[in-house]
């Protein structure tokens, strides 16, 4: 069969009319799914429920003798700042356990620097303008965050490799850029992982402002599909180090995807200067965070031995919730109207429709049911620039369910297709008659 | 025996000989005591090594089938809002339930004001000077805060009945002062409850300022030691709702002296209007805090006749600590060189030496290796004007440990004072001859 684009219009139209009965036939059955975000399925939620009951009375101090249930530590109890620290690939030391939410020492060090600023710098708070460099697409979470603060993001564009390093080393000389965002490990949404290069610019980066920040956010550290042949990120700490540029960067990971989403801890890794500032500032906010699900963890995963066994748990029976997604989507791409990544981890597929259709596929799946990440969300400000970005996370959903959604996203990328190759061949707005409004 | 001030300058010095030397005997022991923190003891954290195993797998939904271990429920789950909500006077709804630390949720509510401002006000960061009421003695960690901000920490008298409203209403009349820190109940250090007076004033409180907020951290809201006859605290949310300004206090409250001090969960209640100011600036920051803790403590508390049967158990551990410490407090009430407070409730003791005396006091202790909290700290900025108010933490050492500390404690109060008295009668500064420096 030839691609969408090689048929006439009589045959898309025709081919349009089919789509759309198929449509209101799903839409007739009430679906109520959701593929929105990247949450972990019941059963890999199940894999961690030793951790209900891994502790008992008189055995709850450190290693070092220290009563997790009480106040102290600010930083974390020793056994999880080693955990933690290896997964993140920096130094125990200078590894600060936080709560459930890694977003909230990213959060922390950005309000940190706001009110405060960082080491021998101004305040954010007090320059006219911050600007944040925000490779797309990307985490809405991150970009979310930077825009409340009141920053502009300026969009960088992702390579198969990573951001695209000739922008990013264009926009470090204006001052006012002082951060970055990266998630360099089967990045959301596109699941690819920096390669060596990519990280070895970003740590040889000579920005215009001295307290210009990497917010490397390794959330898919230890989150491989392929525990075969799993993707390796260059470590950007000691890379970092090696230039004597180890201040550059903030560090987070969390177990949010390794145990519990609703119950695990955070960690932020950082060169000691950086250390010593933010614990000089969370000092006045907390006395500490929660030691005793910090044991938990630590008595859950003694070594890294554990966290990749317990990991490869998680692949198997996530492999085949992204292959059920992988080979629903092939058709589309032998029909010209889509391409996407095939990860090797993470949590996300990233799906490119033709341009112009990710918010058409948007509306048409919710009004038949299933709720996807909104179209455009992945980029600064919410606005894909050609339309075409769809996340898709398919994590949670059963396979059953899993199935049905798929089938349907793919049924609304054709119709969108078809209505938007018709709209552009007569230059007219898209038809929009029948029912699918 | 008259008290110190009666006695000749011989006698004195004869004593103060006498003092010298049972301080030697003491010290020679190396004892290494801490009565420096509100730190509940090992076997008050024994009380609550039921949640340790209280979920089952299986069970950890919430009352509404919301699955706990995974992400979601920004603002906590039912069953711990209606808890925390109960407990510190305020509708459920309204409660958001936060991380292991209230001092957190309070960081929260200036770091946004100072960032954001408050609804229709200007943040805080763009204002010149703000100032903070700090009723004194209290809690060094709010003054810490205030003070790590860059406000100015205004002093206020405390009372018996609580902060002196005369002032209050008077400072407020500056529309720089943008709020007040309150432990309302069983107050730190002090021990005292406010009076209905003393809330009723502060609930029709007009301040120049619109975003002026009370901070009223109810720490100790269910923590009576006299289980018989607990201080009752007029609800401030009521009052203020009475009057129209629901939106000038923050309330909060934490189970870290309930459950674990280094495991519990912590709460804020509000305004409507405050509450979706709040969540609006929290959801950039976290997806939601650790529900798996939450559904911990609401099944160890369905209720508040839960609540009340388990703080009975802590006042019974409690009651013979803080009997023992105001027993050896006795003689100095006697001999005129102290003054101290009763407590219902609470976790403090504060003793009053005669002015000038309190520094001494705390050197004298440590160098013999009993830790007070600094003197000076319950006051802004560190300094106690008159320097005399010691706080007591008898909470934490074993009573026999306690003994040992107490009896030292007024061993170096009795010195201190009478180096006071006789450097006061010669107007030279105090004698430091002898062993004691």
């Amino acid at each position: 069969m030839p691609g969408y684009q090689e048929l006439d219009s009589a045959r898309l139209l025709s081919l349009l009319d089919e789509l759309k009965t198929e449509y209101e036939e799903v839409r007739a059955k009430g679906l109520r799914l959701d593929m929105s975000r990247g949450k972990p399925g019941t059963d890999q939620l199940d894999l961690s429920d030793a951790m209900l009951a891994n502790l008992k009375p008189g055995e709850l101090s450190t290693e070092g003798g220290f009563e997790c249930r009480n106040y102290g530590l600010l930083d974390g109890i020793p056994e999880a700042k080693r955990l933690m620290g290896e997964i993140l690939g920096v130094s125990p030391e200078t590894t600060f356990i936080g709560g459930n939410a890694s977003l909230s020492l990213m959060h922390d060090c950005i309000t940190f620097s706001f009110i405060h600023g960082l080491p021998g710098a101004t305040p954010w708070c007090r320059q006219d303008t911050v600007k944040v460099l925000c490779p797309s697409p990307g985490y809405d979470r991150h970009f979310a965050m930077a825009e409340h603060f009141g920053f502009e993001l300026v969009p960088v564009a992702m390579t198969a490799e990573g951001p695209d390093m000739d922008q990013v080393e264009a926009l470090i000389r204006d001052s006012a850029v002082k951060a970055i965002w990266c998630v360099p490990k089967y990045s959301n949404p596109l699941g690819i992982t920096f390669s060596d290069t990519v990280v070895r610019r970003m740590a040889a980066l000579s920005p215009a402002a001295p307290d210009f920040r990497i917010y490397w956010d390794n959330a898919y550290a230890v989150h491989h599909l392929d525990t075969q042949n799993p993707d390796i990120l260059l470590n950007l700490m000691e890379e970092l180090e090696r230039n004597g540029r180890q201040d550059m960067a903030f560090t987070f990971t969390s177990t949010s995807k390794i145990t519990y989403a609703g119950g695990g801890i955070s960690a932020a890794g950082m060169s000691k200067t950086n250390f010593d500032w933010f614990m000089a500032h969370k000092t006045v906010q907390t006395i500490g965070y929660d030691k005793v699900n910090q044991l938990r963890h630590a008595r859950m995963f003694p070594d890294m031995g554990h966290v990749t066994a317990h990991m490869a748990k998680h692949a198997a029976i996530l492999r085949p919730k992204f292959q059920t997604v992988l080979d629903m989507l092939e058709p589309l791409g032998r029909d010209g109207i889509a391409s996407w990544n095939k990860p090797n981890g993470g949590y996300f597929i990233s799906l490119d429709t033709l341009p112009g259709c990710a918010k058409r596929v948007g509306q048409l799946c919710k009004e038949a049911g299933v709720v996807l990440t909104t179209p455009g969300a992945t980029f600064p400000y919410g606005k894909d620039p050609e339309d075409k970005n769809i996340r898709i996370a398919p994590t949670l959903p059963p396979i059953s369910e899993l199935e049905q959604a798929a089938a349907l996203l793919c049924l609304c990328v054709r119709i969108a297709s078809a209505e938007k190759i018709l709209a552009d061949r007569t230059g007219s707005s898209r038809p929009r008659a029948g029912a699918a409004h």
